[in-house]
């Protein structure tokens, strides 16, 4: 049994060589939940779709996120009468957010709906979301000197910078600074059904090449994940996110600057080596794994750059090899 | 100012004939919204809609809902995934509901978004939903005799009889006995922004040739609507949706029947004639005329199939002759 730790498009790199590697149905995710959004009434689960699609050999490649051959009809009608049109949902992928929120307007819970969807696409590993209950990543943007020094009323004016994680990472293109991360909701949350199971069960859990900040960071925040998996740290491999200082994808260099973390694999070390044992880095990093060393994990050097499933199979397979 | 009372196709094809017979932004339309329904957490409003996309001659004629050319990725999507897909929402259709659904979220009002929606389309006649606040057309289904016979519990069995409107009309296909029809919500319900002034201030008042239960019965529903109605009856000029003895569209004949009501002109007649003070039959119905007046409406006997735009814009000048 392998649990891996998820986010959105390096976890389903990752996971995509995982069922190469082993059964998928050895193969449980917990997937962060905590950018999902409600969008004209639709609740939109990002990270589970986008490893949902990209298990399913039915996501876009190019994007990294919905689905290959899209169509684009509803957007262009939403768009002509002057709504929001600025994350883009495409014409089969709102099947996917029309069946999940109806059938959570039911009563049936995310789990349950998640699971549905992934059987409904013939995968067989487990995807499970980090929890049932609402918790959004909210993102303070940080003001510019000018600003600082003009405003008086901090508190309110702080509030007012404040953004939910999709208007930051699509409507803003991550393109600004950040002050501050913080996830709202994830002190009230309980893990979602099977999640401590399947931490407590693995033979291997793997936090997968996702954003710490915003990606891990989530999980990390619903009581009981952290506590769980410091438990397993002997079981527990992290792929670094980070290869040669720079995310392969998104910001999550920029973001771990901005919050005050060294944006390399050494950073990545001193923020994982509390829930794992092991820390795997890119080639790139070879002259850092002394480094990383220092900082109490083991370091194994391997090509992490999952440029195809088979990268990500071999990846996978060091994987396992490390734990044992 | 002519204020017209609509529910869905037979409004629509009237409106369309309407506006070219006077300049449209003389027309105001008082359109049904208890057959709104929310889907997979979607607002539909199927009247306004199909109001909306006739007068915007993007219909689709065949079905008389919808739009022409429409697409259907999101609900195969949808139906691959196992969820209800028997009201059929189309990829581009599903832009308007996004938006719809988007602006009530951020707090606009349905007359709001209808008016934005309908300048979207370069409509400019003025669409008012009859109400503003949530009004569900509710149908008991007649049980068969055998199973009258063996029930003993009759209110929780009345209940577990009584289906949406919509569950009703598509999802049954209106194929099925009718015992009785509520309008859940009307009473607490207050006229739409604009209701009460469109029928105070209108040269004439025209009921549409819609379904005098379920589409024009809400109307009369909100507290308010009736009162000014009869106010205006001497103004107020209605057309027969029964046309030898039949709908032309839609389960009005059965309705009526079931309901207690004659399917006929004279049925419709003795529905009207408190509100109205003309009733417009089909030449099908000339003998009938007669029977009509015996019921206190003056009769005028016209084509009212409206095969054609040019055919409803007949029809249109006849009713504006009438009322003058």
């Amino acid at each position: 049994m392998i649990t891996v730790l998820a986010g959105g498009v390096g976890a389903a790199r990752l996971l995509r060589g995982m069922v190469r590697a082993v059964p998928a149905s050895d193969v449980t995710a917990i997937v962060n939940t905590a950018d999902d959004v409600v969008l004209h009434g639709l609740h939109v689960s990002p990270d589970l779709d986008t490893v949902t699609y990209t298990l399913a050999e039915a996501g876009n490649p190019e994007t990294g996120w919905g689905l290959a051959g899209e169509t684009w009809q509803a957007m262009d009608a939403l768009e002509r009468l002057g709504g929001h049109a600025w994350f883009r949902l495409g014409d089969r992928d709102l099947g996917t957010h029309l069946h999940r929120t109806g059938r959570l307007a039911e009563g049936a819970g995310l789990a349950a709906v998640t699971a549905e969807i992934a059987a409904a696409w013939g995968l067989e590993l487990t995807l499970l979301p980090m929890t049932e209950d609402r918790v959004a990543t909210m993102v303070t943007l940080a003001r510019c000197d000018e600003a600082r020094e003009e405003s008086s009323e901090q508190t309110s004016e702080q509030a007012s910078r404040e953004v939910g994680f999709q208007e930051y990472f699509v409507r803003l293109g991550h393109s600004v600074a950040v002050e501050s991360v913080r996830f709202d909701g994830a002190q009230e949350s309980l893990p979602g059904p099977g999640v401590l199971d399947a931490l407590a069960d693995a033979d291997v859990v793997v936090i997968a090449p996702s954003n710490p900040i915003v990606s891990i960071g989530p999980l990390l925040a619903v009581p009981g994940i952290a506590e769980a998996l410091r438990s397993r740290r002997a079981d527990t491999v992290a792929v670094s996110p980070i290869v040669a200082g720079a995310a392969l994808k998104g910001p999550a260099d920029r973001l771990m600057r901005e919050l005050g973390h060294e944006a390399s694999v050494v950073g990545v070390a001193r923020l994982y080596r509390d829930l794992a044992a092991t820390l795997v880095v890119d080639t790139a990093d070879a002259g850092l794994a002394d480094a990383v060393e220092a900082e109490g994990m083991a370091c194994v050097v391997t090509d992490t750059i999952m440029s195809s499933a088979e990268v990500a199979a071999d990846l996978s397979r060091r994987i396992l090899e490390v734990s044992r």
